[in-house]
Formats: C-alpha cells, sequence, structure tokens
C-alpha cells in the first residue's frame, strides 16, 4: 500500500466546504480500493488568516510545499481583502514556484446536467474539450508598474507586460499535442490574438507551428483568434477538442467552457509540473463564492472532479506514464480505475436527479415544454 | 438638406459584398427622408493592393480622413497576408491617430432570429447589452518586441507591453457612465482583471471608482473579473445592461456577446471620437470570412446596424448632442428617426422569416418539438 502526503489547502468561502467534502471522499475511494491511501496536512492560508497576521502562506511556506506529493487546493478571495494581493501572495507562487507550467481543464457535459446549449436534453457529445492553459509566464508574469506611484497624478501610467518565452511556448505547446495525441480524436486548437499583439503573440504563432510539423499526420490542427473562439464556442462546440492558450486567454476560455457545460461549478483544474520534480496542484475552478460560502450547498463535482485527476495524476508517479500523466500510464495499483469510478459515481448522483441549485432548469424553453427535471439541492 | 462625405473603405472579403449593400441602403433611405445624403468616397485599401503596391493606406492615407464627416469600413484580413501587417497598416492606425478612443458595440436579439441561450423562442428582454470599448491604449498599444529579433535562439524572449494613462481610463469610463445615464436601465458593470494583473488592471479599478462617486444613485453599477465575466453573460445575460472594458477584454466580451444573442454577423460598431474634432468609424463586428467572399451570402445586418448607427451619431454633428451623441440629441434634420426606421426595416425582414444561414435554427431542441422556422436566405 502506497501513501501520498497531500498538502491540502482549503482557503476562503466555499473552498472550505468543498475541500472538505473533497477529502472524505478521496479517503472513502482510498478505503475501497485498499492499494493506496493519503495523508492530509491542512494549511490554514487564509483570508481570515492574512487578516490577523499579516500574510497567507508564511515565510517559506510555497518552497515547504515541495515535500508533499500533491496539494490539493480549495479557493481563495475574500471581499475585504484586495484579490491582487491574495493571488500574489499564495496561488501564483504556488504554480511558479513549483514549476506547475501547465494548467489543465477538461470541460464536458456531465451526463444528468443542461448545456445551457442544448437547453431540452443533455447531449455529452455536443461538447468535450480540454483547456491547456500555459501556466507560468505570459499575461501573468506580475511585470509593470504605475508612474507616478500614487496614482493621483493625472499624467499617470500604468503598465502590464507580458512575458513569453521561447521555453514556455514551446513546452506548453508540446504538452498539448501530446495531450491531443492521447485523445479519442487527435484535434488540436490554438489560440492567440497575434493579429492585435504583434510580439508575444506572433512568437507563440511562429513557435506553435514549428513544433506542430513534429505531430503532422498524427494530430489535427487549427488556429484561432481569441475573439473569434468564443463564438466558435458557442455555435460550434463540437468542432473543438484540445485547445491550447496563453495564461489570460485560457483563463477566460476556461470559465466560458465551464458555463457552456453547464454550470461553473462542475469544473475542475490541474496544475502540473509536467517533469514531476515538484508536486502538482489541483482545484476546483471557481473562487470562493462568499454569498454561498458555509452554507452547505455548494457544488462539490469540481471540487471531486479535481480530486478524481489528482489520483489519476499520482497513478502515473511511478514512472510509467509518459509527460501527460492525466491520460495515460497504467498506475500505482489501481489508482487510474479508482480515478475512473468516482467520476463514474459523480455522474451517478446526477443522473439520478440529485442536484446543486446552480445545476437546476433555467431555460425558458424547457418549461415552456413543459419539461421539468425534479431539482433536489443535496449539498 | 445637408451632405456628408464618407470614406467608405470595403477591405476585405465580405466587406465588400456588405459594404456594397450598406451604401445603397444608406443613399436609399436619404432619398425616403429627403433632408440629408451622402457623398461616398471608395477607398480600395484592401489586402489585395497591399499585395500589389505594399501598403493598404497610401502615406499621408490616415491623416486624409480628417476631411470626411464619416468612415464607413467593412473588414480587413486575407490568408495570405499576416493578420498582424494587415491590422497594423489601417484599421488600429485609424483609431488611434483619429482619437477615436470609444468603441461602442450594442447587442440585442433582433425580433425574428435566435439567441443559442434561449433556443426556442426570441426572448428580446434577455440580452440587451451595449459593450463600451476602450479603443485606443491598453493591450492594443503595439509596445513590446522580441528578443533576439530573429525569434530562433532558444532564450528568445518577447514581451507585450499594455499601456494603460489615467486620462485613457477616466475618459472611457466616463462615457460608459454616460452612455448607462441615457438607457432605460442605468446599469453598469465594469470588467478587469485586477486579480492577475495588478498593475493596469489596479489602476484602472482606482479609476473607475473615483469617476464612479460622480454618478452615484444615478447609474447602479458593480465590477466583475473578465473570466467570471463570461459565465454572467451565459448564465444571467439579463443582468447586464452597460458593459466597460479594456481593449482585449471589450473585443473578446464583444464577440461572444454577438454569438449570444444570435450571430456574429449581426453585430455593429461604432468607434468613435466623442469630441467630434475627428470623423468616427462605423463597422460591423465580424471579419472578411474569405470561406463565402463574393458570394452574395453574407449577412449584412451588422453591416446596416453599424450604418443606422452612422446615421445616429452624424445626427449629432450640429452640436445639439452631449458626448454620447448615440443615444441623444434631436439631430440634423430627421436623422434619428431615419436611423430608427432603418433598424425597424432590419427587424421586419428578420420578422418575415428572411434570414441568412447563420441566423438559421441550429438548436438540437427546436428540431426536437418540431419548431421549426423557415429560413430563406436572400442575400
Ligand atoms: C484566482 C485566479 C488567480 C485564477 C486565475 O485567474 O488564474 C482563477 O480565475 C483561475 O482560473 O484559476
Ligand atoms: C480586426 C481586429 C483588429 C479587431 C480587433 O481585435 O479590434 C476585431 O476583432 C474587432 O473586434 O474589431
Amino acid at each position: 500500500i502506497r501513501t501520498f502526503k497531500i498538502a491540502s489547502i482549503p482557503g476562503d468561502g466555499i473552498g472550505v466546504d468543498i475541500t472538505e467534502a473533497a477529502v472524505e471522499v478521496l479517503q472513502k475511494l482510498s478505503q475501497a480500493f485498499g492499494t493506496f491511501n493519503f495523508e492530509f496536512d491542512t494549511l490554514d492560508w487564509s483570508s481570515e488568516k492574512y487578516k490577523q497576521r499579516g500574510y497567507y502562506a508564511p515565510p517559506g511556506g510555497v518552497e515547504g510545499l515541495k515535500k508533499y506529493d500533491a496539494i490539493y487546493f480549495g479557493a481563495v478571495g475574500w471581499p475585504d481583502v484586495p484579490d491582487h494581493i491574495s493571488l500574489w501572495q499564495m496561488i501564483l507562487p504556488i504554480r511558479t514556484t513549483l514549476n506547475q507550467y501547465a494548467n489543465v481543464r477538461p470541460t464536458r457535459i456531465i451526463p444528468g446536467t443542461i448545456s445551457p446549449l442544448s437547453a431540452c436534453a443533455a447531449n455529452p457529445s455536443l461538447l468535450d474539450w480540454v483547456i491547456v492553459r500555459e501556466n507560468s509566464e505570459g499575461e501573468y508574469s506580475g511585470h509593470g508598474g504605475t508612474t507616478p506611484s500614487t496614482a493621483h497624478a493625472p499624467h499617470t501610467v500604468a503598465t502590464e507586460v507580458s512575458i513569453f518565452t521561447r521555453v514556455g511556448i514551446e513546452r506548453i505547446v508540446r504538452f498539448a499535442f501530446e495531450t491531443a495525441l492521447h485523445r479519442p480524436r487527435k484535434k488540436l486548437t490554438m489560440v492567440t490574438k497575434s493579429n492585435a499583439q504583434r510580439h508575444g503573440m506572433v512568437l507563440w504563432d511562429a513557435v506553435f507551428y514549428e513544433v506542430a510539423k513534429e505531430y503532422d499526420g498524427r494530430v489535427e490542427y487549427d488556429k484561432m483568434l481569441v475573439d473569434a473562439m468564443t463564438v466558435r464556442m458557442v455555435n460550434r462546440p463540437e468542432t473543438l477538442d484540445t485547445i491550447v492558450a496563453t495564461n489570460l486567454h485560457a483563463d477566460i476560455l476556461s470559465d466560458l467552457a465551464a458555463a457552456l457545460s453547464g454550470s461553473i461549478g462542475i469544473a475542475p483544474s490541474s496544475n502540473l509540473d509536467p517533469t514531476r520534480q515538484f508536486p502538482s496542484m489541483f482545484e476546483p475552478i471557481h473562487g470562493s463564492a462568499p454569498d454561498i460560502a458555509g452554507q452547505g450547498i455548494a457544488n462539490p463535482i469540481g471540487a471531486f472532479w479535481s480530486a478524481a485527476e489528482m489520483v489519476r495524476w499520482l497513478a502515473g508517479s511511478d514512472g510509467n506514464s509518459n509527460i501527460v500523466g492525466l491520460v495515460d500510464g497504467p498506475g500505482v495499483g489501481n489508482m487510474v480505475k479508482a480515478a475512473d469510478c468516482l467520476m463514474k459515481a459523480i455522474e451517478n448522483v446526477t443522473q439520478a436527479g440529485v442536484k446543486t441549485r446552480d445545476l437546476g432548469v433555467r431555460c425558458a424553453c424547457v418549461n415552456a415544454i413543459g419539461f421539468q427535471r425534479a431539482t433536489t439541492p443535496t449539498y
């Protein structure tokens, strides 16, 4: 029996609710299979603590995460702490310090739930995507500044400097091609805004086509501008499979993807260090949702699905998987099977009609034709 | 009778098809009303010409536009010219040289057409937005570069520098508040990504709240992160009214808005110099669509609606309107009425079921319940 050490960071708001639920689910899962288990250290890096003591992660805290096998993250952010402080003190430094350069965000329509794009009946084949997000540089480099720093002078100027390195682009593009290669449809769509942004985005395009040559005939690929991509996601979702984009573009597109697939509450994400030198981090893509925090009504699917992705990733830790541990490798013991099992359990629940409010009926058309699903909020 | 001099730039692809149609419509409109008319100069600034002679706008061409009352633009871009060349040679310099700092993009569900969000019946009240886009700086500043310039060295780095000035933010925010103030619901949602982008975006937020004070009690306002905004647009479209965002964010959100309202083919845009020192430019938001160019099947609604916005803007040229000429002012002669009339004519056609292919039925649910609109492609 293999034991994995997991740092659990519930964070704020519903991050706490769903992390508790996910930890319980992971423990049940390991008991059911009996060949692996998890030891959790819960780290109280929250906005509450920040207000008391002036920091989220304590000095050395992010470095200290290196000793874990993985990190499970809830959500961060609270109304009385400026967002750029909470993020730059914790989630963004974790991603970059631990070399988690690939943020992987699968989206599909969970059977039993309803996509706003196919209002009357779930049509799971309509939308089945993986968004691969560059997670270490680009628009989230944090570079830039404000002059003069008081920001009150009429001539104040502020910059945001997006930094794109050839190394950074190449590795994420290659990761995306590998991901596409391991999916049934083997398609990759690359997204930039290289018409208006004429430096970094043009480099991105160039590097993409260089790497693409290695996959010619094995992966079908095309290129979209980020604005037009939103239109394609709405109008022709079935034409998309794997998607690769910059830190900011993929951030926006993955929220849209979650909404189009049914709810932001179901969407998972994996912040991966594909080299496996450092631990990877798993978190639902939703935020801390102060309005419903602590009420036990948050949708836990995004958290459970993220937990399943963590199990799948750890399954690759015996060295049997390629860089895309998410989709490959026989795994430690039967962990790949365990991850599949957890996904199936989620679907059993949604198909039985047990759903949180965010998955309820909302389409006028559905009511119009008298088609009404029972929605029983449970969590 | 007042004569307006209009520079018409059909550009590429369906830009040519729809500009021809729009010019015809504008001429019919002025004949019908008899108190104003248009003199068009057609400028052949196309990708075709670029390939022959090496430029889109000739030297001094953009400056030369200052002598017109307005500019009517089709679309630019063709597969064999890199997009960043076509854009930086024409559309982007026009926007900045002519001080067109406000890009205004109304979106609503045209009666008779179908939004993917309300699949079975048009529900025009579901979605009625104006997106106000900062059009002169930010992510489209064009600053940055690539080192080393060959882009082949493994250590190549490229930057995109977004520049935000207090002046630039303040004027667009104020313009957006004025726009909101003149709409029935008087609501404004401001969009940034100030959690991850901690310089320019933070300045944007600060300036927004300063300007907002002037409108307290007159305009209801709130703030969204750009990623979460896409979710709100899909899930709660009826809660939005006027939206203000940066050059890139609003570019993305306005394409999404068009798709959610029915089709990218119907969406108009106005590139305004609110000071009226220089001519403003009107263009559908769609591109040159090489795949359907020259076939006479492009949706002309975005072009006609843009023409209506031009007429409305010119109506304010007698100095009777405030900076938001789009929604105010008695107008030159009866031009405001003429613009309304043109919009009504568009709706008469769509309500009669005469539609281009992009407005056809596409929702599985619609077929499922045997609800089928006649779709007759006509243009
Ligand atoms: C919390 C925030 C930094 C984050 C991001 O923008 O990366 C979130 O939106 C996400 O998508 O993971
Ligand atoms: C053609 C391109 C420069 C343009 C933009 O990104 O501004 C277009 O997408 C638009 O939205 O007007």
